[in-house]
């Protein structure tokens, strides 16, 4: 097989069959595909997409480039993966909770770049706390406190790993078909019995409309089931951020909130809800309202909050309370009246601009770096109180007070709340 | 600017300004702009087009990465490009027939890939031929000797070089924006009063359809006057092979036959016919028929191959009649009839196969490999009469006789005969 021959078929908008796909894949990997290859080919992906098998095809041969956990017990494991959005600390919450249910929840995750930020990011704000360990390493893990949220390392889908690098410097992130393998690739390198995804929509989300997320949702089910892992999904808004905290340490502190039954309600909702999709799943006598009672009385009872501490101790981490965060300033609404819209984009840039996220690959972090934002849209505010809290190094923050206001849009008519889950797709 | 950001704006279909144009190229001759990053670029261009407008800046820029001939002289300068076909040697009897009509001819020209020779690769048939010349000492060949064919060196548009070498293995070449840079930024370094682009249409052409072919034509046309270069445009028929003799040293014994005033009608005819194309752009006061009566009184009374011996000697090369070819062998039509098709593809592989072309860029070449075909789309043939001569080393070319009787379709029902010249374009 020519290399660039396989490309012009793609180009030219046809389908490729699952030995040209490995021909690509595994060439890339060993380097008989050159890098300025895989790019043209991620191009005309973009742009002619893939098929359903192709797609599916292309997960499986990037999955099997690694390894996959081999399984010390018969305890259901699942896991929930989200597409990102601003706030989201879902997983953080998610895995130790569903860690109380008599289920394994092996979460390999990623970090941050551009706008919205890294579950990995987040929990490295918790002192001690370790990210990297190899698959069989994180299977005794599991063994011992029933999840883990690891890193992507060297043994799990390298050619995801080499071809997202590639993906992201030349402006081939935006396909469904490889966004799908990048994700899936991923997930059955933790040999799991169910996926949920939460697949967001809006202006803070790779999505931007309701149709987009849902070909991605659809595609991610199908290719997901197709290589044996029943997958299911919630299309969920991203219009504002998810919760009340933003940032690294910021988050970590108001997951564990919600772990002790407290925190902001959509944080917990929309937890719980997938949480429950992600037991009833394997546990076919359960319905979802028993799931979501039982999650709920684990939240409460502070057992979701000991799952938590017990992961971050195995992983290296020691919790204290609360994380310290840089000095506070309050940015006050220009006018009193409704939020009609949050510019999620600009609350996202002003963050990684306070050192908060990366520009770059590799960038350092500032953990303490993050915003409160005490406004939510179709709620009332007014001039006398704080629309927001920064938390960062003085001498930065002001240039950003313009910025910040202007993200928040307000007039004097009353709007509608906006709902967070938008559709279920099965 | 983000490289990034400029290769998604185009992937999603929108127009790059001339800064942005020129940044790219800029960053790809520099290295911060990598091959992976301009392979998907060129991927992105070939699927979403390029405007008039981009086109144009792309070509300015390549042409501007490299040096332009400084003029010595007021002598207009004039060359035919041919966008390459099976037995197309018109540019080794075009440039010194020109250059007996007080014009200059600096003709900077390519080697064969694929399919179609290469009209450098034809003249290194000739022992001593040297096309590796410098801006500045072509220039001094051309007062000398009124025409050059010369390879594009270091100094000539390198950004299309190595442009070119990356879209070569990534599945980028067809680009109709793409191709009409490449061109002309080489062309446009030869600082040229007017250019006339033979446009091939055809089975053996880059470019299979009519339609196809009129919108590259016209693309180089508008590009061309864009950058103050006249252009025009004849369409011409690649649908059988240009003459009889297809290969390296037979070509070049064939372009001598028409300098001598002989050789085949054809190759006689639409080398007078875009000659004179080019005479009448640079002298007002000639009609295209008294340039064609000129031309035809250079070739008859030997003038033109006195040129030629003139050409060959400046770039060191010695004519001493025609080239020797490798051992000959008939082969003879299954059944008598007419010439319904000739399958040119099958032809070029013969070619290539034999030694006489590249599979890949560096590969050698065996100058004395060629086909002399007798048949022509229309003409009778019989079982009695060769339909062609291979002239190949013998343990190699009887592997061949099936796929190049094939290759001329032949059946009882007369056909008419094929037009050469489909269009003019202005």
């Amino acid at each position: 097989m020519l290399t660039a021959s396989l490309i012009a078929k793609k180009r030219d908008g046809n389908e490729l069959s699952d030995d040209e796909i490995q021909f690509l894949i595994d060439g890339f990997c060993k380097g008989t595909v050159a890098d300025y290859q895989m790019s043209a080919f991620a191009m005309a992906v973009c742009l002619r997409g893939m098929s359903q098998a192709e797609t599916a095809s292309l997960t499986q041969v990037m999955w099997r480039s690694g390894q996959s956990a081999q399984r010390q017990s018969d305890v259901p494991r699942v896991d929930k993966h989200s597409t990102g959005g601003l706030g989201d600390k879902i997983s953080i919450v998610l895995a130790p909770l569903l860690a109380t249910c008599d289920v394994h929840v092996p979460m390999i995750s990623g970090r941050g770049l551009g706008l919205t930020g890294g579950t990995l990011d987040k929990l490295e704000s918790i002192p001690g706390f370790r990210t990297n360990f190899d698959l069989d390493d994180a299977e005794r893990l599991l063994t011992a406190t029933r999840c883990y949220i690891i890193s992507a390392g060297p043994d799990i889908a390298p050619a995801d790993r080499r071809l997202y690098a590639l993906r992201d410097v030349t402006g081939t992130v935006e396909s469904v078909p490889l966004i799908t393998a990048s994700i899936l690739s991923k997930k059955l390198s933790a040999s799991l019995d169910a996926l949920v995804m939460d697949v967001k929509v809006g202006s803070g989300a790779f999505m931007k409309t309701k149709t987009q997320a849902e070909t991605l949702a659809r595609s991610l089910i199908d290719v997901g089931r197709a290589a044996g892992l029943p997958t299911q999904a919630l299309l969920t808004d991203m219009d504002q951020p998810l919760g009340e905290a933003i940032g690294n340490a910021i988050e970590i502190n108001e997951a564990v909130e919600v772990l002790q039954g407290g925190g902001p309600n959509d944080v917990a909702e929309l937890t719980i809800e997938l949480s429950a999709m992600a037991l009833v799943a394997v546990r076919d006598s359960t319905s979802l309202d028993e799931a979501r009672a039982l999650l709920r009385q684990k939240l409460a009872s502070g057992e979701a909050f000991q799952a938590f501490e017990t992961m971050v101790a195995a992983q290296g981490g020691w919790w204290t309370g609360p994380l310290s965060l840089a000095q506070e300033f309050d940015i006050f609404p220009k006018q009193s009246g409704f939020v009609q819209e949050i510019d999620c984009r600009a609350i996202g840039e002003a963050i990684v601009a306070l050192g908060g996220g990366r520009q770059r690959a590799g960038d350092a972090i500032d953990h303490s770096v993050g915003i409160r934002l005490f406004a939510s849209v179709g709620g009332a505010v007014d001039t006398n109180t704080p629309i927001m809290r920064v938390y960062a190094t003085s001498e930065r923050r002001s240039e950003y007070v313009d910025r910040l206001v202007q993200a928040i849009r307000v007039s004097s008519s009353p709007t509608s709340t906006r709902p967070l889950v938008l559709a279920r797709v099965e």
